[in-house]
């Protein structure tokens, strides 16, 4: 195997495969990246067995070479020292080899790495996906489909499939939904076509990785959905995930459907005030904060913390209708919740102290985030 | 103990102190920030016992406002709330003040923080030094001698004095010197008139902070030194060192007064090709990489580790005089060493694969490291 390769996509396609290679795997040859290398270029291969991913460089793009002098062939080799080795290579092209006993050879400039691979061989095949069952979505709406959604996910074992963002076809809207039991997010976005898609739950941890890989560069991700695996394909990657088991809990219950009270208010504003009522309380668990409505449109936000001492601030709604409320919640979730919201102005609709409240843009009925709130005597 | 001051002027001070300001302490009022508010301005302090910095923020300063509406008095309050109290209040101007019980009001817009503090009379005083034994330094110098040597003390305990810089004026130069056995860090500077200065050991965790503290908008620092402190002594900014007891060994010693191989090389590209030949290495402790000369001026640098692989490059010195060599040493040294010396061009001395070689910029006689080498078999 043999190939000429700019660094820099070479660097590109490294990272990007980096992020589902784990060094503590059980399986050994998984601590290895795979180099595949045809006349149409070079593929990139790691795996953790929840998530694989596979970068390709092509041989050439928009007029631009990256690879030449191809002799194919495929190795295994060591993926702890590669990235540091290909970003510190000191010029732009690089040149790397295997013989037939898996020596490996990387060239740039006067530098000469020798590795000691594994056979490609050895290499568990990665599914081939049945492409029925897939759809299209611009690449930034999925990727804000993900980070308004996934923060929300359980990072607790106890129930598994709440470590997964729930993902579904209704009505011909996509839904992704993820709860951990105190608190929800949910995003909702119509479909062009008539799409079937069974309902999958993806693990929270896969969606992430995904997310720091997709850059705005590639317009359209296909997505494609069997029993226990979804692929994420684009033009040079593929990523594909295991789905969790079982069946993920009936949400739509949890929304109350009236609310007795709504709140009109700047995002930002009530984010940094929530921050600093936090300030103090960062030793308790829940880093509990209260909420109490005030004459006029004034909200009043404290956070106490014994022995430490404790925070007020007054801040104006644009509006507020309904009863009067003292409510207690905890800041890291609301602060999670505003800080998913890309908007100017929230609308926060309660239901009393005791029950769900509801935070929402005003102006976009497809985002929701719910928060249980906190008793206090 | 009442004042309203600019948050911007109070952050940075409070960045600086909280410098000084350590959670492990065994004094327990010393995990508070000292606040002391005079017609003249606000001084803050921290200390844990080591070092104590003082940051003072004056009324005014180039016509600009900073403190007003002064009421004089003190207090010390928990410090580990205070950075992001202050980093995260609304507006600009911050209101604070204490009563005669200690508790503490800090006002911004609408955000108000209730702390209870402590009795500023429980906080230790701060050792006056004489003024006697001090001279001055532009402070962008004195950060370059620290910057030049203090990553080479000791961060071990086993000799305690190894863990500081060695400061003394010799010839009417004025002497830093760092080492932990296996290299050493120098630097000297002419002194403009004559001083007189004891030599003193001063911790190189004092200078490292130092060094994140001082900018370069001041431009001379005056440092004095007693028995057992020494302080550095800016317009708003007073900082104190405990120093080390002992005696700092003769290190003058250790530098060969001949050497028999001289190589004149880029200092990038030397260090470049020691970071990749030491990339395979990281496992070792000592990350070793090996030089060996070549014909012509070629160096090769390679490094090797037992079931990953070897690296291996020629670089081309600008010339080389003398006996030929092979030699091996600590990457994390050699690099350190070169990091350090900001000119384009080094001067590496050689005596034999066995002793301590050097390391100069060219044109530049001041500044020396010295690294010994490792033994291989």
């Amino acid at each position: 195997m043999k190939f000429t390769i700019q660094r820099e996509q070479l660097m590109e396609s490294v990272q990007h495969v980096m992020k589902a290679i784990s060094s503590r795997t059980t399986i050994p040859i998984l601590t290895g990246m795979k180099l595949e290398v045809s006349e149409q270029g070079v593929k990139l291969t790691g795996s953790d067995s929840d998530i694989s991913i596979e970068s390709i460089i092509p041989v050439e793009e928009n007029g631009i070479v990256y690879v030449e002098n191809i002799e194919p062939g495929s190795v295994v080799l060591q993926a702890k020292y590669f990235p540091d080795i290909v970003r510190k290579l000191p010029q732009s092209t690089v040149e790397i080899e295997s013989d037939d006993r898996r020596n490996i050879t990387i060239r740039s400039g006067k530098a000469e790495f020798h590795l000691n691979g594994q056979d490609s061989e050895e290499y568990p095949q990665l599914p081939q996906l049945h492409t029925e069952d897939s759809f299209e979505l611009p690449t930034d709406l999925l990727k804000n489909l993900i980070r308004q959604t996934v923060f929300a996910v359980s990072s607790s074992e106890t129930r598994p499939i709440l470590t997964g963002v729930h993902v579904r076809v209704e009505n011909e809207e996509l839904h992704f939904t993820a709860t951990d039991s105190h608190r929800l997010a949910s995003r909702k976005i119509p479909l062009e076509s008539k799409t079937e898609l069974p309902s999958v739950v993806i693990p929270g941890k896969s969606l992430t990785e995904l997310n720091k890989i997709l850059d705005d560069s590639e317009d359209t991700i296909e997505i494609s959905v069997t029993e226990n695996q979804v692929l994420f394909r684009t033009k040079h990657l593929y990523f594909l995930s295991r789905l969790l088991e079982g069946n993920y809990p009936e949400t739509s219950r949890l929304i109350p459907e009236q609310s007795k009270t709504v709140v009109k208010i700047d995002t930002k504003e009530l984010l940094q005030s929530v921050d600093r009522a936090s300030l103090l309380a960062k030793e308790n668990r829940n880093n509990v904060v209260r909420l109490i409505m005030k004459e006029g449109n004034q909200i009043e936000i404290n956070g106490n913390s014994p022995e430490v001492g404790n925070v007020v601030e007054e801040v104006v709604a644009d509006s507020i209708e309904g009863e009067e409320l003292k409510i207690s919640f905890s800041a890291k979730y609301m602060m999670d919740a505003l800080k998913s919201i890309h908007y100017d102005q929230v609308k926060v609709e309660f239901t009393g102290a005791m029950r769900p409240f509801l935070i929402r843009p005003v102006d976009d009925e497809q985002i929701l985030q719910l928060i249980l709130p906190v008793r206090t005597y």
